[in-house]
C-alpha cells in the first residue's frame, strides 16, 4: 500500500487554497501571478515567455488576455452575473461589450447546464473572438423577459505566452519529463492537483542525493504551451527523453488511473503499470484514445516521447469536471497526497530500474561470502535469502532490466533493491 | 451488413445457366467455349495456350480431350445411361471403347454413391488412361446380369491446354490477383458460381476510376492451369502481387467462409478477416491445412503468394459438392451476390488501405481549419467529429496502416475513409 | 504412451544396486569407485580429475576426503551410531575427531528431523571445516544425559576432483549434452538414477547407426564438477552445443517433469514439451525458478547453454528427498525405465528434427509417382495418405523444422518420419 504523507498533503492544499482564487487563462495576469506563487515555493524555477504571434508548429500563439471587469444588470440596476464572484461567469477570452440587450439576445451568449443546474460551467473562446457569461441553469430559469446591461471590460492585446520549466540535472543527461498545466480559472483537480504535486515532487527531487536521472519539469498552459515548448526543444527532448508523464487530476479520493503513452509499451508504461499493480489495488486503465491532456502532443507522431499520464479520477469522467463544482471540497490532502505519493513510487522505480550483468561465470560461491548456509540441509528457509540472491543473478545477463527480473520474480523491484546492493558491493555483477 | 444487388446477382445467375450445360474438362472444346462466352460479356479478356506436353514445373499438359457420344446399352437395345443427358455420367478422359461386357466386368467401371442414391458422382482420371461411368445408385442397383454394349467414342490427341487472362491496369504497378477454375462440367456452387462472380468483379474494376492496383484476373483449370500460369510469370507474380483471392464455392445461400494464405498473416488475410468481421455476422474460419482449390499452388513453397480463399459453402463440407446435386437450384441470385459483394468490399478495403504521415508535428489547429468547436465546452457530443479526426491523424505515423488505424479504432475502413479525406484536403497528412 | 522396457529397467536397477552402498562425495575413493564401474559398462568412458586447489571460476576445487572409520559410544561401550551401518550417518567432509563430549555438546554437532523421525538426513560441510552426525529422530530422543565417546577417522588432504565425460560421435559436430551427478553417498532417486539411465541411454546411443549428433555426457560431482568441466570447455559448449539435459531424479515411478532453460524457448524446451505432451498423459511443468541441479550453472548469464532437465518426481519435491528413506525401495526398474523412454524420445525427436526445403515449385504430381489416387472421386478417404504428404511438403520452406510442423499438424514427428523419408526418397524435398 502507498505511504500517504499527511503533512505533505496539507501543505500541497494550502498551496491549492491560496491559488484557487487567481483568474487564469492561456495567458495573461493569472498565469503570471500562478508562476510567481510556484516560483517563491521552488526559487529554481524559471519563467519563460513567447510573444502574441510566436509560430509554433502549426499554432499562434494569441493575444494576452485580461479582465477588468464584467457583469450583467437588469432594467432595475441589479447585478444578475458578477465576474468578481466567480471567474467561471465568464466565458475564457471575451472581448470587452457594453450593451443593453434584450433577454433573447442575451441568451445565445449564455451558458449552464441543465443536468446540473447548481453548476457554472467552463467555457472558454481562445481562438474565435466572442463573448459571454456561465450561469447555473438554476438562475438561467429564473431570468424574466426584459433588458439587460451586458457589461465585459477586458483587454486582447498583444503581450506574451507564460510557462516555466525547472531543471533539476541529475548524475546522467538522461532525462525524465514532467508535464503539469496552469491555465484553467478557479477549479481544483482539474487545475490546481496538477502544479501543487508536481511542485512537491520537485522539492522532493531537489532534495534527494544521487539522483540518475536528470528531471526537467513544466508547468506550462495546456495545449499551446506544451506545443510552443515542443517547437522550442523538440530535438533535444527527442535525443534525452527516457520517460515522462503529465500530471493531471491527482488531487481527489476517488479513483486511480492509468493512460498509456501511444506506443503503449515503453519504459514509463512498464513502469506505472508495475507500481500500480504493486502499490494500488484496483485502478482504472484508459487507453490513448481516451487522452485529453498534453499527452496529445508529446505523444504525437513525429515528436512520439514517452509519455503516459498518472491519475486519481481522470478528466472527463467526473461529474464536477469543467465546472465550479470541481472546487477544493473535491480535492483533499489525502487525495493529493495519493496522488504524490504514487508518481514519487513510480521516479523511485525509474532510478532503480538498471540492468546489471553478472562478473562471474557460474554461480558465484555464495558460502566464501557468507551468504549462503554453511551446512547444506534439507530444510528449505535456511535457503530464502540464497535463493533470491541467486535468481536475480540468474538474470542479470546484461539485457533484462531489474523491473523485467522484478517480474519474474514476482517481487516487487523495492524488495530487490537490497539484494542488489549486495551483489554490487561483493563486486559480483555490475551496471551497464 | 452486405448490400445485397439483385439485379447482378440475377444477371450473374443467368450466365451460371448459359454456361451450365457445356462439358468442361482440364482442356478441349468444353473450356474454349466457355472462354468464349465469357470474352463476350469481357472483351479484353485473352485466352492464350499451352500446347499438350507442355512442362510446367513438375507437371505436362495433358493430351486435349473431347467427347462426341458416350453410352451404355442392354442387350435388348435399351440406353441405360447417356452423356448426352448429363455429362457427369462420364469419368473425365475416358478413353474410346467399343465392347460387349457382362455387368461384372462393367461394374468395375461404374461410379455411384450409396449414401447419396440419386445423385451422379464427378470422378475424372486425368493422368490415367481409363474409363468409367458415373451413374445414381439407384440405377446402379436396378441393373441385371448380361451384357451390356458400352460405347465411348473421344478423342485424346495433342492440342492445347487453354485459360483466359485479363490485366486492369491501375494507378501502380503493385497488383492484386483473382484466380478461378473454368473445368468442371455442369457443376453449379463448385464451378459456374466463380467465374461468374470473378466476371462481375471484372466488369465493376474496369468501370471504376482510380484504382490503386492493377488487378490481374484468371480463368485457369484447376491445378495443371495455374501450375502452368506460375510456371511462366513466377518472377513477376512474386515481385507484384500485394494480395490475391482464389474465386470458388461463392454461389449458394448457406456459410460465408475464410480459409486464410500458408502464412496467415499477410494482407489479405488482415482485410479478408477485418471485412468478414465487420460486414458478416458469422462465418466460418478454415485452416490453412483445410485447402484444396489453387491457394495450394499459389501459396506453395518457394511461390509463397499472399493468396487466400473466400467462399460462400465450402467445396468438400455441403452434400452437393462434386455431384449432380450441386445443380443451378443449389446457387442463387442472392447467394452469388453475397459472394460478390464480400470480395468487392475486400477489394475496396485493400483500394482504402493506405499508409499516411502526418505533416505537422503536434496536434494541427483544428479550429482555424473549422473542424474544431468554436467554443470549449464540457459536452463529448461536440467533439465526436474532432475527436475521430484526431484519433485518426495520432496514428497517421508512417507505420500504422489504415486497417490498423481502424482497428484501433474499432470502426471500419469505410468509416475512416472521409476523415482521411479531409486530413488530405487540409494538408495534414499525406499518402505514403 | 511410452514403451516401458522392463530388460532395461531390470538391468539399471541392478546397477543402482551395486552402486547404492558407496560412499561417495564431491572428491574421494566413493566418486573413483562409482566411475571405474560405469567404466566397466561403457569402457570408452574416460576418468579425469584436477587437482585439490584448482581454480575454476569463482571456486577452488577442495580437498580430497575419505573415511576410515566414524561412530558414536556412550560410556558403557555401546555403539550409538556408526557409519559402517549407513554412510548418512556422518556429515560430508567432516574431520578426524576422538573426543569424550557431554550429550549437550554433541547435540550441537546431531542432524535430524523430527517430522520424518524414521529418517537420517543427508548433510555436508563442503566448504567449511566441521564434524556431526546425521540420526533418526526417533534415536536422538533416546539418547540420555552423559558422555559420549566422538570418534571420526577421516582425511582432509590434497587430492583430486574426478568426473567421467563419454564423446560419441555423430555424423556432425553439432553436439548434445547430457548431465548427470555422481556426488552423493546411498540415495536412489536423487543420486542412482540419474547415472544409471544416462549410461543406458550412452549404450543405447552407441549402438545407434547414423547420429546426426555428436553427444557429450558427462558424470561429475554436482556444482563444483560442471564448474570445473565448464572453466575447461566453455568456448567449445557455447559454440557447439545445440541442446542438453541435466538427468536427475530419473528412477521413481510417480511424477514426469520438466524444468525449462533459463531462456525457456530453446530447442531441448520446444522437443522435450512437444515429446511430454505426445507421450505422457500429465506431467508438472516447473519454472526455471525452481532450478536446483547443475542447469544453475549451464545455464548462467554468459553460459548460456540450452539446457533443461526431464524428471520422474522433482527433487525438493518429494518427502524422501534428501533423507535414508530415498533408498532403493523409492524406485524401480519400471521407474527407470520410464525415465530413460521418455529422454530416448527426446532424444530421437532431436535427431529427426531437421529443416526441409521442397526441391520443386507448385505442389509435384504425385500421381506419377504413385503417391495419388488415380481416380479423383470425392471419398475423403482415398486422400488421407495423399493430403499428409502435401501438407508436410507445403511447410518444406527451409524455414520452419520438422517439429514446428508436427505441431502444424497435430501429429508427432514419429508419425511424420515416414512421409518425410517418401518426400526424399521421391526426390521432393532436401534436408538444409
Amino acid at each position: 500500500m502507498l505511504n500517504i504523507d499527511n503533512k505533505i498533503g496539507s501543505e500541497m492544499y494550502s498551496w491549492a487554497e491560496d491559488l484557487f482564487p487567481i483568474c487564469r487563462s492561456l495567458t495573461g495576469p493569472g498565469v503570471r501571478e500562478t508562476l510567481n506563487y510556484l516560483k517563491k515555493l521552488i526559487p529554481e524555477l524559471k519563467i519563460e515567455s513567447v510573444p502574441s504571434g510566436y509560430k509554433a508548429f502549426d499554432w499562434t500563439v494569441p493575444k494576452e488576455w485580461s479582465v477588468v471587469a464584467a457583469y450583467i444588470e437588469d432594467d432595475k440596476g441589479n447585478v444578475v452575473v458578477d465576474f468578481k464572484d466567480n471567474n467561471l461567469h465568464l466565458v475564457g477570452y471575451s472581448h470587452s461589450i457594453d450593451k443593453w440587450v434584450e433577454l433573447d439576445e442575451l441568451d445565445d451568449h449564455l451558458f449552464s447546464l441543465p443536468e446540473q443546474p447548481t453548476a457554472i460551467p467552463y467555457v472558454t473562446s481562445y481562438y474565435d473572438l466572442n463573448w459571454g457569461f456561465c450561469i447555473t441553469d438554476i438562475l438561467r430559469k429564473q431570468l424574466k423577459e426584459g433588458k439587460y446591461h451586458v457589461v465585459i471590460d477586458s483587454k486582447l492585446e498583444d503581450g506574451v505566452l507564460n510557462y516555466g520549466e525547472l531543471i533539476i540535472p541529475g548524475e546522467t543527461d538522461r532525462e525524465i519529463l514532467l508535464s503539469t498545466y496552469i491555465c484553467h480559472p478557479s477549479m481544483a483537480n482539474n487545475e490546481l492537483s496538477g502544479p501543487v504535486v508536481t511542485t512537491a515532487l520537485a522539492k522532493w527531487l531537489m532534495g534527494q542525493m544521487n539522483r540518475k536521472y536528470t528531471y526537467r519539469i513544466l508547468f506550462v498552459p495546456e495545449t499551446i504551451g506544451s506545443i510552443v515548448y515542443l517547437s522550442k526543444h523538440l530535438e533535444h527532448l527527442k535525443k534525452k527523453v527516457d520517460a515522462g508523464l503529465v500530471v493531471t487530476c491527482v488531487g481527489d479520493d476517488r479513483d486511480y488511473s492509468f493512460l498509456p503513452s501511444r506506443l503503449g509499451s515503453t519504459l514509463i508504461d512498464r513502469v506505472s503499470l508495475s507500481v500500480m499493480s504493486s502499490f494500488i489495488g484496483e485502478f482504472k486503465k484508459y487507453s490513448f484514445l481516451d487522452r485529453g491532456s498534453d499527452e496529445r502532443q508529446f505523444c504525437s507522431p513525429g515528436v512520439d516521447l514517452p509519455v503516459a499520464s498518472i491519475m486519481r479520477t481522470k478528466y472527463g469522467i467526473y461529474p464536477e469536471y469543467h465546472t465550479s463544482l470541481d472546487d477544493l471540497s473535491l480535492i483533499s490532502p489525502a487525495g493529493l497526497s495519493g496522488g504524490y505519493s504514487l508518481i514519487k513510487k513510480v521516479i523511485q522505480c525509474l532510478e532503480l530500474n538498471n540492468t546489471y550483468i553478472s562478473k562471474v561465470f557460474c554461480e558465484p560461491q555464495l558460502g566464501k561470502r557468507n551468504l549462503y548456509p554453511r551446512l547444506s540441509t534439507k530444510s528449505k528457509a535456511d535457503y530464502v535469502e540464497a535463493e533470491i540472491i541467486l535468481n536475480v543473478l540468474a538474470y542479470c545477463d546484461g539485457q533484462t532490466d531489474l523491473l523485467r527480473i522484478s517480474e519474474i520474480l514476482k517481487k516487487s523491484i523495492f524488495e530487490l533493491k537490497d539484494v542488489v546492493n549486495i551483489l554490487i558491493d561483493n563486486a559480483l555483477i555490475e551496471e551497464l
